[in-house]
């Protein structure tokens, strides 16, 4: 549990960046070298890798050598998790929403 | 674009931090006070309003004084933000994946 609460603290924390999450976008379309992906970014080919980086870190992305060229990809597991943690907050909260709403009706109805 | 990009930043980092994360569990079963939500925790208030407010920042929670009484609750547009965009990418991805699979079958059909 601590552990997957601190997998967690990784891929929020590498989500938390513009240019990282754009890496994302683009390798969910399919994967990608590394100088495709330094590419769209005004940025140096170090400045990419650091961002890729804490994306492998995070488990988010793979990446593997091919010949001379780096290739990356999604990791979809810690994409699930992102996404599991947080829409299980959202069906809760929706949950609890209602939960209020069928109390107010009742209430109201004893009002009458 | 600029200032949702942002306003995910502030998102994701919010939620980098397993205190944090365990606020917002606490907080979808229903709105609690600051000492609510601090019971739980073996930390001191201050750390504890530290955390709330970088919640607060991000707009993942509001906080409301009831008289004498600090009240928290789930403020749901930015959970369904972080939601939002990890869906998406989620989704994407399957959706590629899904196509390099009907690619490789029919090179395969090609192959026989």
């Amino acid at each position: 549990m601590v552990n997957h609460s601190a997998s967690l603290d990784r891929v929020y924390q590498a989500l938390a960046d513009g240019t990282r999450r754009a890496i994302v976008e683009r390798l969910v379309r399919g994967p990608a070298s590394v100088s495709d992906l330094a590419r769209p970014f005004e940025m140096s080919l170090p400045g990419v890798l650091q961002h890729l980086q804490v994306l492998i870190d995070a488990g988010l992305v793979a990446s593997e050598k091919t010949g001379r060229v780096r290739i990356c990809r999604i990791e979809p597991t810690a994409l699930r998790a992102a996404e599991g943690w947080v829409t299980q907050q959202r069906t809760g909260w929706e949950r609890s929403f209602d939960r209020l709403g069928d109390v107010l009706e009742k209430s109201g109805d004893n009002d009458d």
